[in-house]
C-alpha cells in the first residue's frame, strides 16, 4: 500500500517551510513521526525512496536519510532494500484524550500553606538575616581559594554525608558554642533544616506512625511529618515548654525547638527538657531538636542544646546556616547519636549524592578561619539593637491591645486578640511589609490565637516606627475603629 | 540545706583551671549545670552569694552573675533576694543509661547499597562527565555577572520551584532539543534527578502503593521507591524495552529510562512507548521518564522524549545537569503535566525553599547565551570518540567471553557470564579503576547477569588499552585461568 505522493508532500512541505528554530532534518523527522503516531501515515505504507523524497522536498539526501534512520532506530519505520515502510504501532488515544486525572498522595493533600516569599525580602519578614551585613568579600575570596586549591575535583560527586572538612568544622563549632560533643561521622549536611527533617522521618518513621509537634509550632515540621504520612498531634505549651501531662498517642517522633521556641520564643526549662528526654527514652521516641537561631540570644549566652545535656539522649539535633549566614546557601545539618549515625550511613549513601562542594568547602574555611564567630558576634550586637528598636516602636506606635512574646533570635511575636491575622498580613504586603500571621502556627485552627510574628533581622531601626504605625492603622481599620 | 563550701569549690576549680577554649563564665555555667543534672548539687541546696563565689574562685562578679543568670533562665536554679537555690529537676537516667535502641524505618532497612565514590573520580566510573572540558572560565564569568546584577537579593530564599529564569531557559531548551512543549510553570528545579524522583513519589504515592522499575535498572529509582515504602516490582526488558506481557501488580508509578535505558543502553521502541502510555492511562499509573543522558547520542540525534509523543501523557519527565555539566552542581528538574503542576504547586511551596540562586541564575545565562548548546555539541564529539576508543580497546584487550550493550551516553555495558562482578569491582578499585558491577542493577539477585558497566566520560582515549587490559587480567585470574 502506497501513500499518494502529493498528499505526503503537502503534509511535509508546510512544516519544512515554517520550522521554528529546528533543523530541516529534525522537522522532517518530527513531522513524519507525528503522522505515523496519529495514523495519517498508515501501518504498512511505503515511503518514497530517499532520493525521490530529497528531490521533491528540495532537501539534501543526507538530511532525508538521517531522519529516516532515526525513525528506524525508534521503530516508527522499517528500512530494508525494498524501501521504507511505516511500522505497526500500538493504538494510541488521540489528541482528544483527556489529561490524566490528578489525585495527590494523602499526605500532601492538606499541608499547611507555605508563606508567600518576596525577593528581596520585605521588611518585618521573620527568619531573614541582615543580608547587607554578610561579609561577601571574605566569602568570595575563600571561594576563589577553594577553587584554586581543589580544582576540577570539586565538579565531581562528593561524600553523601557532605564534605568531611565542613562536618569537622561544624563539630568543633558545636562543641564550643552549643555544648555538643560529637564527631564528624555523626553529622550529615543537608539542604537546610527542611531536608534534615524529612531525612529524619525517612530514617526513623513508617507511614502511620505518630508524631508530636509544638502547638503553636514551626510549620515546616508539620509539613515534613504530614507529607510522610505520619499522624501529627499538636502538643500545647505552657511557660516551661511542651506539656507532658496531655493525652496524645505515644509518639515515634517529637519535634521541638527548646532553646528558642518558634514562634513564641520560650526557652524550655531544664526540668521539662529532662522530663521530655526521660519520656522519649521510656517510649522509644526520637526527639528532633531544632536549634534554628539560638546563636542569637540577648542578653546572656546561647542556651546549650538538649543533645549535650545527658548521656546517650534519644535526640537528633538539627541546625542551619540560613539564619546565621544566608538562606539561599541552603546548608543545614543533622547530628545523630553514634549508633544511629552508623546505622544510617548506608541509607544516606543510597539516598544522597553530596554536591555543592565548593560552597561546603567555602563554609568550612569560613568557620575555621574565625569569620563565622566574628560574624555571629557582630550580628548578635546588631539584632539586639534592632530588637530594642522594634520594642520601642511597638511601645510608641502599637495602640491596639497586644502582648509581646520572645526576646531573642530574629523575631518578636505579638498576640493580638480578635483580629483576622491572615487578612491583615495580605493587607500588609501591599505596604511592603511581610509579618507572618500567628494563627498559621496552629495545627488545630480552633485553638489558634491571632497575632503577628514580626521579623527584625532584615529591617533597619529607622524602618520600625513607620512599619509598626502602618500595622496599627490596619488593625484599627479591621476592628472597625 | 547548704552545700559544704569546700566541696563546691573543689568541684568548680578544676574545670575552671583546664577550661578548653571556653570562657570562664561558660565553664562555670556548664560545671554547675552538670552537677545539678547529675545530682551532685541536690535540689533545694543554696549556693553561696555571687560575691563570695567570685572571690573564692578568683572570678569577676559579673562573670559569676551572668552564669547564675543563665542557669536561672533555663530553670536550673531559682534566684531571689535570699540567694540562689538549686531547682528540683525531673529524674534523669544516669550516665550509665544505654544508648537509645536504633530501629530504622522498614523502607530503608534493605536499600540497594550505594556505590563507593572517589574524588577525583577513578577511570571508567560510569556517569561521570569529562570535568576538565567544562568551560569553567565562562561559568565563573557568568557567576560574577549574576552577583553584580542581582546583588544581595540573591542571599534570600528563592522561588520554591526554582528560579523562574532558569525554568524558562530549560523550557526553551527542551522544546528545541527534546521535542517537549512545556511552560516554566510545569517545571520544578530539584537537587539533581534523585530529589525529583523522591518528590514524584511524595506527590503521587501513598506507602504501600505498587511501583515498577526496569530490571535491570537504575539503582537510585529503586532506593527512592523503597525508602518511601512502595512495593517495587522489577519488570524484565526485551529488545524493545520494558515488557508489558508480564504478571505484576498494577502500578501507581512506573520508572523508565526510554531514550537510553540504564544500564543496558536500549532505546525503547515507538510501539512499546505508545503501549506503555496507553497502559498507564488505562490503569491510572504515572510514568517517570528519566532522561538522564540522552543528549549524548551517536550516531544520530537525541531521541525525543515520551512526554512529547502524544497529547496529555501521564508522564513526569526528569532531567539533570549532572551528566551534561557537572555532578556537584546538583541541579536537576522535573516537568509535570499542567494539571499536576497546578495541583502540586502548593505542596512544592510547603516542602521546598528554593535557594542556590546564584548557581541557578548562572546556569540560566549559560543556557541563554548558547554556552550550553556549544558544550553539548563539543562533548557529543568527545564522547563519541571516547566510546570508539573504548570499543577498540575492548576488541584488542578483552579476551574473555563478553557481549557489549549500549552505544550512546557515557557508558558501555559488558555482560560477562559466570564472574563475581562485585569482587571484580573491588579488585579494580586497587588499580584505580571504578567500573560498576552489572549484577547490582537487578532487584532480584537470582535473575542477575554478571558483567561490568564501563564509563568513558571521564577517561581519556590513552587510558583505555591499559585499563581494559587490567580488567581482562583480573577476570582471567578470577576464572582461575
Amino acid at each position: 500500500m502506497n501513500i499518494p505522493q502529493d498528499e505526503l508532500y503537502a503534509l511535509l512541505r508546510k512544516p519544512l517551510a515554517t520550522r521554528e528554530g529546528m533543523t530541516r532534518q529534525r522537522t522532517l523527522y518530527l513531522t513524519l513521526r507525528d503522522a505515523i503516531i496519529n495514523g495519517t501515515l498508515q501501518a504498512g505504507s511505503l515511503l518514497p525512496g530517499s532520493r525521490v523524497l530529497a528531490q521533491s522536498l528540495a532537501l539534501s539526501r543526507n538530511t532525508v536519510n538521517t531522519a529516516l534512520e532515526q525513525l528506524a532506530v525508534e521503530g516508527y519505520v522499517l528500512r530494508d532494500r525494498q524501501g521504507t515502510q511505516v511500522a505497526k504501532l500500538a493504538k494510541v488515544s488521540g489528541p482528544s484524550a483527556l489529561p490524566p486525572p490528578v489525585s495527590l498522595a494523602r499526605g500532601v493533600q492538606n499541608l499547611p500553606v507555605g508563606v508567600q516569599r518576596y525577593s528581596p525580602a520585605l521588611a518585618l519578614t521573620p527568619g531573614i538575616p541582615a543580608a547587607n551585613y554578610f561579609p561577601q568579600t571574605a566569602w568570595r575570596r575563600l571561594t576563589e581559594r577553594v577553587w584554586r586549591d581543589e580544582g576540577n575535583a570539586l565538579l565531581n560527586y562528593g561524600d553523601s554525608a557532605g564534605e568531611l572538612r565542613l562536618r569537622m568544622a561544624i563539630a568543633r563549632h558545636l562543641a564550643l558554642s552549643r555544648g555538643i560533643d560529637c564527631e564528624a561521622a555523626q553529622i550529615v549536611i543537608t539542604e537546610g533544616a527542611q531536608e534534615a527533617l524529612m531525612l529524619c522521618v525517612r530514617l526513623l518513621c513508617n507511614a502511620g506512625d505518630d508524631a508530636w509537634v509544638e502547638e503553636p509550632g514551626y510549620v515546616g515540621a508539620k509539613s515534613a511529618f504530614l507529607s510522610a504520612g505520619l499522624n501529627v498531634s499538636g502538643i500545647p505549651l505552657d511557660g516551661e515548654g511542651m506539656r507532658l501531662d496531655v493525652t496524645a498517642p505515644q509518639p515515634r517522633m517529637i519535634y521541638t525547638s527548646p532553646s528558642h521556641q518558634y514562634p513564641l520564643g520560650l526557652v524550655m526549662s531544664a526540668t521539662r527538657r529532662l522530663a521530655l528526654l526521660e519520656y522519649a527514652r521510656r517510649c522509644g521516641s526520637w526527639i528532633i531538636e531544632d536549634d534554628y537561631d539560638s546563636e542569637f540570644r540577648y542578653p546572656g549566652e546561647p542556651i546549650p542544646a538538649m543533645l549535650g545535656m545527658v548521656a546517650h539522649p534519644p535526640v537528633v539535633y538539627i541546625g542551619t546556616f540560613s539564619k546565621t549566614l544566608f538562606p539561599s546557601l541552603r546548608i543545614g545539618f543533622m547530628v545523630m547519636p553514634p549508633a544511629l549515625a552508623q546505622a544510617a550511613a548506608p541509607v544516606i549513601g543510597s539516598l544522597l549524592r553530596g554536591g555543592h562542594r565548593a560552597e561546603q568547602l567555602t563554609l568550612a574555611r569560613f568557620i575555621e578561619e574565625g569569620h563565622y564567630s566574628r560574624h555571629l558576634a557582630a550580628m548578635r550586637r546588631l539584632y539586639r539593637k534592632r530588637q530594642a528598636h522594634l520594642r520601642e516602636a511597638l511601645r510608641q506606635e502599637m495602640q491596639v491591645e497586644h502582648r509581646i512574646f520572645g526576646g531573642s533570635g530574629l523575631h518578636l511575636t505579638l498576640s493580638i486578640p480578635g483580629i483576622d491575622d491572615r487578612a491583615l498580613v495580605r493587607e500588609a504586603h501591599k505596604h511592603q511589609l511581610a509579618p507572618h500571621a500567628l494563627s498559621r502556627f496552629w495545627l488545630n485552627p480552633d485553638a489558634a490565637s491571632s497575632g503577628l510574628v514580626l521579623g527584625f533581622g532584615n529591617t533597619s531601626a529607622a524602618q520600625f516606627p513607620a512599619a509598626v504605625g502602618v500595622l496599627n492603622r490596619l488593625i484599627v481599620r479591621q476592628q472597625g475603629g
